[in-house]
């Protein structure tokens, strides 16, 4: 291990993330509010510390840098970027303690969207958009923004793209990564740019309808108000969220097909089917639910559904409706909605539905398998047939999630807090949702919790946003070992 | 498929269900209690309708059997060996409806040992024999009870015991299958006896004792009492029991290799190392949690904890302590530990050790080849390198679980049972332990869950004894095509 590569890496991410502070400092200055100080504090430690931190490790060559430096790297760097990320909310003095802050800008660049600020629109315009493009930033990455940026990191590039964005197969969707990022970087711009022309369309101020894009397409779920999107009351605007947050769910690779005019291989995608064939199965049942439990009008029964079931399954966690209030039902199956996430290569976390998809692949196949003993099998995605290894990975990640969530469970439930608010709040943040159920339901805050439950939420939203490999590779012996 | 000689074999294993159905009657004689006739109607109705049903089909050859015919065969075995079961509790007037006969039955023969019976000591001395003892049939399996002592089942009888004991590998401790067999059905009732007799020495009636001896080495949990094992006020007994629970859920290979004094092979056996170390920790844990929070002395905390931790581990269910009274950490604990399960080939049910020791090491597997990508690698257990079928079959089990678990979670919650007692009822009935979290607590019955609830409850009970694929295969529409 090359600690002063991974300290190199980490700088340069930090200088580049002080360069994203000056956003709300031109907005403090726009409104005129007192926040513009405590950005220009923050930039500075930030970028200073970054600017030393690097001169003083740059003669390194980044030939040297291999998988386990960017395994370090990348985790070192989400680290640095929430503490750097958590001043704003120090200085500005919207949070008082460092758990929370932390909490916030953790749950912020990791597009959890989890709170401990339990009245936002007392705050002011600047940490709000600050709020809002920590998860712009994290949802594409800030490794990949400065791959796309910054040329200096040469071929050990690939091993950071591989470290931040894991994915199942990396599809080069460009030759060189460098373009790649540039790519992903430039739809995710332009997405943004679309989804807040719609928002305004729709009647938000240009400032609401930018901070609620950052965090769509994100599939984040901050918002600037108490209500979140319900705070709008428009139908309108919530088909519209509805939409735009299945687009941050979508894999980017995808949107690379259609500028290509590729519109069969889109059409024809295996995850894309699976997907959009079980968020309207999910729907369909919850809608028939409510109408028959909660709601009079099934038009109001069908936009709840459809808001609340997207905003889980992509893992964003806006919020209409107060699903802690839905029957047991519903609940139940939200609490495993959390998992399944959005599809791979997009902002979402969870799973993925290529895995989930590839999962039920495999127990078919195992059936069929014991009905026909002598017949060869294997399991094709899109007509390429998968290999072993592949596979191997796949079955570990599902483990590793569970695993996962059930050891951070028991954590906080530790801390005092009930069975179905532990299980509930460890699995939104593993899988980077935000609201749970129970004492974290959609209209309360993370808040009350004790210290110890959020620092092992943060360490979940991180393992969770990273897919577990990246963080939790640390923590073998054999990675230390020369 | 062939469906004559599946209703063939299914009408043989419900005639020697009948004949198991004497034991009770001796029972009702010996105490002159108003059963006899109960039992004697039971007892014909089974014997005639397997004895008319065997005659109309014995002409059809068992070698044409195969893998479809024998989990067809098991799976229609279990669902008529506890249809069959049930009437003792209905002409006995034990329970009035069908519904609570059937899950008492169901949860009887698959060990699982949850109860819709609120009062059992006011049950006469014949039915609660009953009760214990389709524990006993269905702990070492009926189905493997009839190759054991019928040789009529010829060459087809290693498929049937394919699809009863489904295990990992199914350790030929004998070549022939009816050996095998044999031999486990002889030290399961020398254990059994062993058992029965310490129950004695430590102050139990005989009838007690050998119902208890019953429903102890089959990790079924039925009890004569109300209280379970704390209704004989004998700290010796609860630890004798916790010791003999440990012997039901390890497995039988071992005490084949005890008896041909191969000790080392046992001490070395990676399986019972990583159990009992898993056993040893969660009890350390959890007394120490118990001692802060729950009871006085520390020689309470350590016996309590022992006994449930054991009693919920090896899927027995007997209890001598509230646990939905202790704290969140204790009761999240609860709700995994169903899953684990004893060892494979015992009578325990869960996902068992095995499948999560390999699961573990695939794990570090995966880590290990992300430091090394040029390594080879495999996955050993006791020195032998497993193979990617076995592997493949481990992963699919594992899902399997958890997604039975997730469907029929949902399905629980929707007939109006909350969350934390929809997921843990099912757990708990897919692990065969019994009691569960919630509204299904170990001082509780589930005598007041809807009729909905119960059926699936009863399904889960059933595909999780025979291990999901004997029973789920029946679903896959290629199983029936020719």
């Amino acid at each position: 291990m090359n600690i002063k590569i991974v300290v190199n890496i980490v700088s340069l991410n930090c200088i580049i993330l002080s360069v994203f502070m000056l956003f709300p400092l031109v907005i403090s200055l726009i409104y005129n509010t007192s926040e513009v100080y405590s950005f220009l504090i923050s930039f500075s430690v930030t970028f200073f510390t970054g600017v030393f931190v690097y001169s003083l490790t740059k003669k390194y060559k980044h030939e040297e840098l291999r998988y386990r430096e960017a395994f370090a790297s990348v985790t070192l760097t989400w680290i640095s970027v929430a503490f750097f990320g958590s001043l704003p909310y120090l200085l500005t003095g919207t949070l008082g303690s460092f758990t929370n802050a932390y909490f916030e800008a953790m749950s912020g660049f990791t597009t959890t969207g989890a709170s401990v600020i339990t009245d936002v629109e007392s705050l002011r315009k600047g940490i709000l958009f600050w709020r809002s493009i920590t998860q712009w930033i994290g949802g594409m990455g800030i490794v990949v923004f400065v791959l796309a940026v910054l040329p200096v990191l040469g071929t050990g590039g690939m091993q950071l793209f591989k470290a931040e964005v894991p994915g199942i197969t990396v599809d080069k969707l460009r030759p060189r990564i460098v373009d790649t990022a540039k790519l992903l970087w430039s739809i995710y711009v332009g997405i943004t740019l679309i989804i807040a022309g719609l928002y305004t369309l729709c009647g938000m101020s240009w400032y609401d309808a930018i901070c609620h894009a950052f965090t769509t397409i994100s599939t984040g779920g901050f918002s600037t108000k108490n209500a979140s999107l319900s705070a709008f009351n428009s139908p309108l605007i919530e088909y519209v969220a509805g939409f735009c947050m299945l687009l941050g769910s979508i894999n980017f690779g995808l949107y690379f097909l259609l500028l290509r005019r590729e519109f069969n291989k889109v059409l024809n995608n295996s995850e894309l089917r699976f997907y959009l064939s079980l968020v309207l199965i999910l729907i369909t049942l919850i809608t028939i639910n409510l109408k028959l439990t909660a709601y009079q009008s099934l038009e109001e029964s069908f936009r709840y559904t459809l808001f609340q079931i997207i905003s889980l399954i992509t893992t964003t966690g806006y919020a209409t409706a107060d699903y802690t209030k839905w029957n047991f039902f519903a609940q139940t199956i939200i609490l495993f909605l959390m998992f399944l996430g959005g599809m791979v290569g997009s902002t979402a976390g969870g799973i993925k539905q290529l895995r989930i998809y590839i999962m039920i692949k495999q127990i078919y196949k195992e059936f069929y398998h014991l009905i026909h003993p002598r017949a060869v099998t294997s399991i094709k995605i899109n007509d390429r047939t998968l290999n072993q290894e592949i596979c191997d990975s796949i079955w570990t990640f599902i483990f590793l999630a569970f695993i996962v969530w059930i050891i951070s469970s028991i954590m906080v439930s530790a801390t005092g807090l009930d069975v179905l608010t532990s299980l509930s709040s460890v699995a939104s943040a593993l899988n980077n949702v935000g609201p749970a159920l129970g004492k974290a339901g959609p209209t309360t805050t993370y808040a009350s919790f004790p210290v110890l439950a959020k620092w092992v939420l943060v360490f979940c939203m991180l393992v969770g946003r990273l897919e577990y490999y990246t963080v939790l590779i640390l923590f073998v012996p054999a990675f230390w070992k020369k």
